[in-house]
């Protein structure tokens, strides 16, 4: 085996949730990654760990379910579910996401049946989601390959020599080596992205201008008290985690009301399965009030009309176009690392973290401060080789954040 | 992708469950199952289920568990389970277990330890295990192979060899083909086991005789209006199917406190992960009072003395020593195959179906009757080529039922 895989398990472990003795732990993951869930397994229990729990998906299943089940099977969410979900969160357990994404594989199933569900689910289940991004616990993801993706990402390639080549990216973009001391070197990186976000909070904007040769053209306002984050985070008791590997970002809270103008992806997004490609949004006070898709606008539709807030954003993100991701040239076809290669927005929840004292805030509090309180939150990516970004500030100063595509703050 | 493999998986479905329009259905399966578990989902919806479930476990993981988690951890039983498993009974899921062993994996976790948590999960749990052994619901089991349990069957081929000649041998012991039609198959196969198993009733024994040349020597008890049967089974609600898929046994139940005498067993007992061998059993009045093993003895006793039940009987079973799967002179090293190609016994529960109205009893007329209530359930296998087999009946007479390891009557 690979001895980057179980340096991959380690970081999620030591660095990711950074885990704590005696932790319960919830390790989401697809069947494909039974590997590597293996070894985090072993991993956090090395570290400590209480008790921790697998819970495995299988794609291929559940496109079998949305296929074959009916709209009231599908959407009747049982008691217990709701019970497990709360047990998680009673006994603060800390979670490891493994994704495998495996788009494509959902081309032939109703978006709209997809949605549907998703919407029951999410009435009954989006408590844990909302404690989970409340940062009461930790959390990570981090990625593993699996053929379907690899052939997605290198389809010149022999399906095993994908598979290999996607694991090196893999390695590469979470800054794991053969020979590397991943938590020193994590440690650096965490560093260097907080030098970034402590400059931007100094400024304490009040918008952002985007502006690209593609006809993006966009002011993006920042909720008043916000604050940026990037790299690690804090749980409300203070316990330091990366909730992303890899990791490239810094972001805050958008003024859920206060976004205007258009925007162009510039990667396509993985949305349920299926690929969004080239697509714009026009935002008018902060909803998107028109859009289009060259693939999938149906999707699209169902992840911006998902509920109240899915047509507003939550989140905004900025990454320079020469981070390592961004220069690999890779075309991941999946957010984890896309967006970690270029400029984000997100449509839906905010993070309450990117508001000062958010964590302890109410719902209403947080409403009442423009933060978007979505059930759903689904980043996607427009940032560009020319990307220009200006910040506006309260005096009227208009300041260079990014030139060509790179920070220049 | 081997046509066999879909039609084992149709089999388990349209004979194993027999599923009816609108039926929910549950699988169990480990995650090495995955391939054949799609399969059964994809032939249950096309049959007509209305929602199938699937629940894979990873029993490396398992061993992960009883190797760093406290007794106390095990041993919490989260009442979201308890609500899950009532779920399913509430809802008449129909039962498939895909089982894929790995004797072995558990070699080096304290048996003692996985007694008292399975002790504690079945308290909590139990409910579930009599709801489906009362005939509430139909069940299956089938197998799917697995390297590890490849190699232990086939130690002279290589890996990938090993598993061919494994799904073979699982193919074979399943009667399917390439070309046949498995259900009439199995039509007539069920049809031939009624014919011994209606005999036995006819005959109405008082005990059985079992002896052999290795040593073998064991008075069974049977209970008063035992019921033979064997093949297929009805639901309570007089629906048919097949509870084990091979199957080539017709058993009843014995009398709990009338079992005298010593048994030895012919093959490997694969017990919570670990292989107990060449091991014998005396019984007095029923009660194992007496026991050793060559090897895991330590799982002997934890199988014995899981709860009170579990030193009793509360299966035997008879098997031709010349039926298909004992003629390929194959050792499965797993109870599914080995039980049938050789007769057996099982200490713990009962099947209430196979006395007299057993189905609509409550726990203390069971009781009353001399019916085994453990939470467990293990069979043996103890059947050889020179088994001699007598029924005793109530006027005094000694019938032959196996003359030199096969049925003569």
């Amino acid at each position: 085996m690979d001895i980057r895989k179980r340096k991959l398990a380690e970081l999620a472990v030591r660095v990711g949730i950074n885990v704590r003795e005696n932790e319960n732990v919830l390790v989401n993951a697809s069947i494909d990654c039974a590997e590597i869930a293996r070894l985090v397994v072993e991993e956090a229990y090395k570290a400590g760990a209480k008790q921790v729990i697998v819970k495995y998906r299988d794609e291929l299943i559940s496109r079998l379910h949305f296929l074959n089940q009916s709209d009231e099977t599908l959407c009747e969410i049982p008691e217990y579910l709701v019970l497990e979900n709360k047990y998680y969160c009673d006994n603060k357990f800390a979670r490891i996401s493994i994704v495998s994404p495996k788009a494509g594989i959902m081309d032939d199933v109703d978006p709209m049946k997809v949605q549907r569900q998703s919407i029951e689910a999410n009435k009954k289940l989006s408590f844990a989601q909302e404690f989970v991004m409340g940062n009461n616990v930790p959390w990570t993801i981090i990625a593993a390959a699996n053929p379907i993706w690899a052939k997605k990402v290198f389809p010149e390639l022999e399906e095993n020599e994908a598979v290999e080549k996607l694991w090196d990216a893999i390695y590469d973009a979470s800054r794991v080596t053969m020979d590397n001391d991943c938590k020193a070197d994590w440690d650096v990186h965490i560093k260097n992205l907080e030098k970034y976000f402590v400059k931007l909070n100094e400024y304490n904007f009040k918008s952002l201008l985007f502006k690209n040769s593609i006809g993006t053209d966009l002011e993006v306002g920042l909720v008043k008290n916000h604050l940026w984050a990037g790299g690690a985070e804090f749980t409300l008791d203070n316990h330091l985690y990366a909730p992303n590997i890899p990791t490239e970002e810094v972001f805050t809270m958008p003024d859920k009301y206060n976004v205007n103008g258009r925007v162009y992806s510039t990667k396509p997004l993985d949305f349920q399965g299926k690929l969004i490609t080239d697509f714009y949004l026009d935002f008018k006070d902060g909803k998107v009030v028109n859009y289009d898709a060259k693939e999938n606008k149906e999707s699209l539709k169902a992840l911006i009309e998902f509920d109240e807030g899915s047509c507003y954003l939550g989140e905004v993100a900025l990454i320079s176009h020469n981070t390592p991701i961004s220069m690999s040239n890779i075309l991941f076809y999946n957010t984890l690392f896309d967006e970690n290669a270029s400029c984000h927005l997100a449509l839906g929840r905010a993070y309450p973290m990117n508001i000062k004292g958010g964590l302890e805030m109410s719902r209403e509090e947080l409403a009442k401060n423009n933060a978007n309180l979505s059930m759903t939150h689904n980043d996607f990516m427009f940032g560009s080789a020319d990307m220009s970004v200006k910040g506006v500030t309260y005096e009227g100063d208009i300041i260079d954040i990014f030139v060509n595509g790179n920070f220049v703050i």
